[in-house]
């Protein structure tokens, strides 16, 4: 029986400002990207959602993002591995209090925007990270881009990982993701992503922007949290996946 | 036989700014409170500072602080008790991710400038910190002024507390320190300061402002970390302590 | 013929962060207060939203506030007159350089939030902004709550000033608004708020908590610019001015 | 009769942070490039660093940085041309109040650290800040590398420029200096240094790593403000240029 984890960022309002719909994506997703106030997020923030994913039994985890609040860190910054390997301890410490404070346990460690593409080519921002999540807590799940070199550094630090997938973007022949830059990187069509994302799962294969079959690990998939339509299409993937005898749990 | 503590603000220092010389004071204090980024420290400084209190076998702390940078956390805010319980999860967390993944375990929580004298007066504000600490880890001791409503609250909670005093600075006749806006608020001879604490230590009074003896809890003593004389004022507290049969040892 | 200016916070966006529906109320109003990255906003921000006000002729103010973008800028903080000068200073250049590159002047300066409260009651805050407005551009208009430090400290300093007023705030005896922690602090019917906005401004007298008319000045009326009804009121507003024989125009 | 100026970054201090000694480099040189707060520097330490500078006669210039404290402005960013003039605006009209209000007048614009270095290579972002400097004022003189993109996208936009040159760094063979990652970047040797930047004065050309001649403008020579030796090393390049008959003033 094939398992798959839907994994969403929450916790991204910051003081007066408001993004996301938390409490109306929750249901749809087993595991809760926490923003730990870097490039989203604060502290009240944090507790907050923490305490919406307790309740609704969602899994727990940090999602550190590089310090570019203004750029929502989403801007690739020249950190070192040794700044990535520091940030990453501390914002993992962060929002772990506030699990803990409010009784429940953090799963997973995905990384945000910049600093998970960032990390998914580089190979020492990668182990750094990795090295980082061990440190902290080497019972934490690592989540990275299917193929990445994050994953790669999870499993070679020894810690369990998560391939993440995405439904609505399209893949290179190399496993990469199209860059948002090309008119074919996004896949706009709704039936036909959710047809992607339960190939992917289902067969471990996707077909690349050239038309070939590749394989690909699909342990997690990128749910949005925002956008009108966020809610609908991740009621979409669990039908569709609840069909094709998919049973939707955190990863493992 | 009588044990005091000596505690120091550390890891103060933030990105290229250099504040304090903590190679330098720490073999004399036996507390190391570390700044967690919201006043000073950022998360390089916070791993390589608890890596150095860990090797001189100093006890470790966290010191969160408000959220400014630009004041140095000096400056008074209004914060509600929420902010100030969040903040203090949050900067706790961080810190404690450091200690943990460098091998070691923090012993206790001392708030920073503005949040630590607010935290002395107002019962709410110091309520929220001590629930902070207590559902983040009931384990941990709290630092207070002595005589204030942080340290009653963390009473209340449940906690170990510590009861702080200054060697340089004179009591008002409700136990208060003197503002340092008022001239008499500093005492400025070196065996003056180094007299008032052995006594406030070894027979539980200090002599306020207006001449009077007034009881006073004493279980650490605050050693500023910089200026030229820090460390040479630091060896004669250790010395007169010794000869007063004092043990200096972590809070308890 | 009496005359009124309407101004309205705009601008407080950041980054990846929408607030207000500013194109929706621009063309309600005759003056914009427009953040300047301290307490809301930012470059890319402020420089699209002196554009939008240029383009429907609306009159453009600085909107300086605390350094507090968590908080928004309503938190109250113990900065020193001199902390409040050289802030003032600094947003006011820093907004008046998109107010130059885009084509046009710069009117006025309306201090924000937690910074407009404090220097309504503290002279020395009051003074320090006067001072700083002065010496950035003696021809600032300086806004102020109605008889507040803040205005006598901008006539003190030779600026021309203009007196604000709240249509949907009560008034205590003393001429301070009610605050907003008491459950009379808000006059949420429409209609009262709007009577209440054209008899100070027709009459120059306010109905206050105790029941008593007092003597106010009038000579901007400050317009929320977020809130679901928020156009609607300002249309209101405008009409029932324009019933009344008052002109809309900005502060002379 | 040859000219050269001698430029410093200046004001960098932040809070109760120090950096530099300003005060002792400032009789040394002709140009003081002031942080704006985005790298370095408060409103504060900006207001105390333009009265030093006009009261000791220095050309004062904006010196606009990455929104990247943590990093001292020093990471390399991927914002895009539209935020580099956004955040060129905003830096410079911040620093310009602060001229303005103390009775200067601004005379040039030198981009700090990474902001430099990415707009010397890239042409899109070299040309924004060149439109940012021309649209708020088309008078300053814009301060870029010798042969740099932005030295080119400062000329082709009508400004006049200021080519940089560094006695203390080793020039390739294309003119870019020999990044710091190799071993033969900088000339510790100091009269090896000084006689390389007189030659380029002088001369109008630098001996390359490959051991060629390559001509280069020099209209402007970077002196560093802090580090043990930097008035020592700024007193001898004054003398050698004095001595070599090259006359010092500021950029034109």
């Amino acid at each position: 029986m094939r398992h798959i984890d839907l994994n969403c960022d929450l916790g991204e309002s910051f003081g007066a400002y408001r993004i996301g719909r938390d409490e109306e994506i929750l249901p749809y997703v087993t595991s809760a990207n926490i923003a730990c106030g870097f490039h989203a997020g604060d502290p009240g923030v944090m507790r907050r959602t923490v305490r919406l994913a307790l309740d609704s039994g969602t899994a727990i985890g940090a999602h550190p993002g590089l310090p570019d609040l203004a750029g929502f860190g989403r801007r690739n910054m020249a950190i070192s591995p040794e700044e990535a390997y520091d940030l990453t301890v501390y914002q993992i410490g962060a929002l772990n209090a506030f699990v803990r404070s409010e009784g429940g346990k953090m799963r997973h460690v995905k990384p945000h925007g910049a600093l998970y593409n960032m990390a998914a080519q580089h190979a020492e921002l990668a182990d750094a990270i990795a090295r980082a999540v061990l440190n902290v807590d080497p019972g934490l799940i690592l989540f990275g881009l299917s193929g990445s070199e994050l994953v790669r550094a999870g499993q070679a630090a020894g810690l369990r990982t998560a391939s993440e997938v995405f439904a609505d973007r399209t893949y290179q022949p190399d496993g990469s993701l199209t860059p948002r830059s090309r008119p074919d990187a996004l896949i706009v069509n709704h039936a036909e992503a959710i047809a992607q994302v339960i190939r992917m799962i289902a067969e471990g294969r996707v077909r690349t922007t050239v038309g070939e079959d590749l394989a690909i690990d699909a342990d997690t998939v990128c749910i949005h949290g925002d956008g009108p339509h966020a809610t609908e299409f991740a009621r979409q993937i669990r039908s569709a996946c609840e069909m094709a005898g998919i049973i939707l749990s955190p990863a493992k």
